[in-house]
């Protein structure tokens, strides 16, 4: 009988990939959908892995000078009003607060009552909420910059929902920052982006593209708005997180003016930067295999997961007592901070049954304990990433379970890039562009492109799903010819399919 | 001319204690009020506050055994018809959500749109959608017990709000659990009320009386209400956190239902607790004095400030250097398990000036070095609970720098505790009752009660304004008769005027 003739998740990914990634949410035991419209439930397992997130951006965010604030969930819907192409973007789907209290009507159901003078939305975003609250604070350039972010929830009315990917409710950070000059806000937007490039590629092991997006894909409102792009194991796109340049527009909206060292009365330049659990749906669709998902080490919940291999009676104390005494000794270790997270599980299930739940799960690393390696002082090591397998003293695993760790981190990184530039090509023409493109086909495919590459150009591109996903930083940007229009292009721009 | 003739806050306690309370917050920058009713934003200060709170109440959370997950903000209105008592205490105050768009009127204006099948409540607590998801999960026995904890925002349509007291969108966690036998609900109710205890005394150094809430201050739909009472300087209660065992009345609601052990079906038992961003209210006065915040050090966003003294250009350099080096030193110290955190303040602002933000704003420890100091390896350090001031060898302050923590984290303790035990007693007839009430007076009474004390007795304490806190666990109860009724009473129970 061959091995690994069936995987623990079913559909395999090149069987049905969209329901592969459904059936490892469920699996993991990552989250569920709600009874309530779009919204989802995050369980522990899912908001663990997202408490490991917020450890690691928080602390990057105070690294930068970031403080951390909380600002209402509500917001008027004048505010909204004020930013044209805020109202566009946002105003079409939202979820509007109209009364504040329940009355039992004569057929016993409640009713909404005590309507509400103004109605208020709940945040899809906080920009002009806090740009309120920053005209107040502002008065002269000594109280520039402002540097805060806030994590919060918050809500957009999503016609179609995925979990994590798009819901109608989730959790998010929101930095916004003023600043007295242009250059500085411009430079925060690009700091921020690299916090993000170096989260998405150090901690999550995902490679991204930085770049700037064009301006039909621009937030609303913004002057300029960057992201990181990363490539998803079906060979499409996923945003991973946004910076934006506001320029002076919502301070213009929201009255953010100060008084300069000079003396003459300024508008702020605002930024704002996000990135949200959109992010556990990028880490689910780029490490997982079709055993379900593999975390990357330093997000784990949970690095090391030892089990007790103990069928007799006779060996459960002492087989207990050494899976105990590992784990004590593997938690007093820190790694990158923290210390090493370790999980002896002591359920009474089959075997096999219990190994699977923790590959599903995703753990780095799995150690199993038995009788006859107490005997050698020894145990056996699965890596979640290789399915390496290996039996060894218990010492030497002890004294080099850091570097394993690192080394799953970083093959995990080393995997994804390969994997993405396998799938990434130039491509100079439109032939070769369609033929690229069409069907289940594509990548990330580097082509000149012009702004104006006209209406066929669009329609093309339309009908094959794909778009501009950015015009990404590179050290190798050469001018050329749009492949559309054949209008001049400064540098290639990256397209792709996309989440 | 007499020191401490001015005090940093205006008015002073004596004078005006509500708004003394307003100033402090303003004073130590902590939170304001935003445009959108009774919603507040919670400034950095303040954030941090709450950053610590959850910080030390989640690692007591997850020592007991609970994980963290996350479940909708909305909840649709069907789910709050369910659980009658439940709905009569949350349904007259709520946000309704009732439209899913904002569509651009004739008139300029965006008007809500697409209204919804259903109405959403914003969650003014997750019983009932928690209660619902739980009904899925849980088959058998073996699911349980659920030991889930949520950290959210939540909606209460208050019509009086006051800054962190009760607004009407406000920051908190809320446990919910599930399990298979009434006697281990109760066991979890009574641990959480023990965490909350220890929490509140141990690291906000605020004391407080545990005890059971009477039958009109229950959770609405809670068979018992667990509560610690906490006594501000104006010498009224404060409702610091709550436990509710909730029976099966949720579980039958939602239909929690599971096969026992035995093989029948039963509903599950299930509790909720939780506290909220009101405890950064009940920090404040407690320990605030009339120069502004004081922090009890575990919570300090900042243990010790390092003000450098040097007027003169030529000293700068190497004050600012050595103050550098013993931030850094202490810095590298842990006290109860989290580093140190220290600040130097170079900002460019008078000496007075620079010092009193710092004392308003509560920062348990400061330390000035001058040039002085320098030539006598010497620091002067002034204690923010006593005012204490004294100049002492730079060793020794580093040496000894974690005991000053804990003594000034213990004198905050007791000078509270003192405070609340000069303004309680044992209260025997409906004279003094009254007499202690009047005007201003108060404090808390132990005094017997029966709940059938009757409508006169009601109205009394109508007037005075005065509820029955919680009947205190005690280890002195006997047994008395009623102040209003003369109906016997197994034991006092505290009375006070409550905010």
């Amino acid at each position: 009988m061959a091995k690994q003739q069936r995987t623990a998740v079913s559909p395999t990914r090149a069987e049905d990939y969209p329901e592969w990634y459904q059936q490892v949410i469920r699996a993991a035991d990552l989250a569920e959908n709600s009874p309530v419209r779009g919204c989802m439930v995050i369980k522990p397992w899912g908001y663990t892995l997202w408490e490991r997130m917020q450890r690691d951006l928080d602390a990057k965010f105070k690294a930068t000078g970031h403080v951390n604030a909380y600002f209402p969930l509500f917001i008027p819907k004048s505010y909204l009003e004020k930013e044209a192409r805020h109202v566009e973007g946002f105003a079409k789907e939202c979820a509007v607060v109209t009364h504040s209290r329940l009355e039992l009507g004569e057929d016993g159901k409640l009713h909404p009552a005590a309507p509400l003078e103004e109605p208020l939305i709940v945040r899809p975003t906080s920009e002009t909420i806090i740009g309120e609250m920053y005209a107040k604070w502002v008065q002269s350039y000594r109280d520039l910059p402002i540097l805060i972010n806030q994590w919060a929830n918050v809500v957009r009315w999503e016609m179609r929902t995925r979990l994590f990917l798009r819901t109608t409710e989730f959790l998010w950070q929101e930095g916004h920052t003023a600043h007295a000059t242009e250059a500085e806000a411009w430079e925060e937007t690009r700091r921020m982006l690299d916090v993000y490039a170096d989260f998405a590629e150090n901690h999550m092991a995902m490679p991204v593209l930085r770049g700037e997006k064009t301006a039909d894909e621009r937030f609303p409102g913004a002057v300029s708005t960057l992201c990181i792009e990363a490539m998803m194991q079906d060979r499409k796109a996923l945003q991973a997180g946004t910076s934006h340049f506001l320029g002076q527009n919502f301070a213009k909206a929201a009255g953010i003016q100060f008084l300069s060292a000079e003396g003459q009365q300024e508008y702020a330049w605002t930024t704002s930067w996000g990135v949200s659990t959109r992010l556990i749906g990028g880490l689910i669709m780029t490490h997982g295999d079709d055993d379900g998902l593999v975390l990357p080490p330093r997000l784990a919940p949970l690095h090391i997961v030892i089990l007790p291999v103990a069928p007799k009676e006779e060996h459960r104390a002492s087989v207990f007592e050494a899976c105990d005494k590992l784990a004590e000794e593997l938690g007093g270790l820190a790694w990158h901070g923290n210390a090493l997270e370790v999980h002896v599980d002591k359920r009474d299930l089959r075997g096999g049954e219990k190994m699977w739940s923790w590959v599903k799960k995703g753990v780095p690393l799995r150690v199993e304990i038995g009788p006859r390696d107490l005997e050698n002082d020894a145990v056996f090591v699965a890596r979640r990433d290789t399915g390496e397998k290996q039996s060894m003293p218990r010492a030497a695993f002890v004294g080099e379970v850091r570097e394993r760790l690192e080394a799953v981190q970083s093959n995990l990184l080393q995997r994804a890039r390969d994997f993405r530039a396998a799938n990434s090509r130039n491509i100079d023409s439109l032939a070769d562009f369609k033929a690229w493109f069409e069907g289940d086909g594509g990548g990330f495919a580097w082509a000149h492109w012009s702004e104006e590459a006209g209406p066929e150009a669009e329609a093309l591109l339309r009908d094959l799903k794909v778009t501009v996903r950015c015009v990404p930083y590179t050290d190798t940007a050469e001018p050329g010819e749009c492949i559309f229009s054949g209008k001049p292009s400064k540098q290639r721009v990256v397209f792709a399919k996309a989440y």
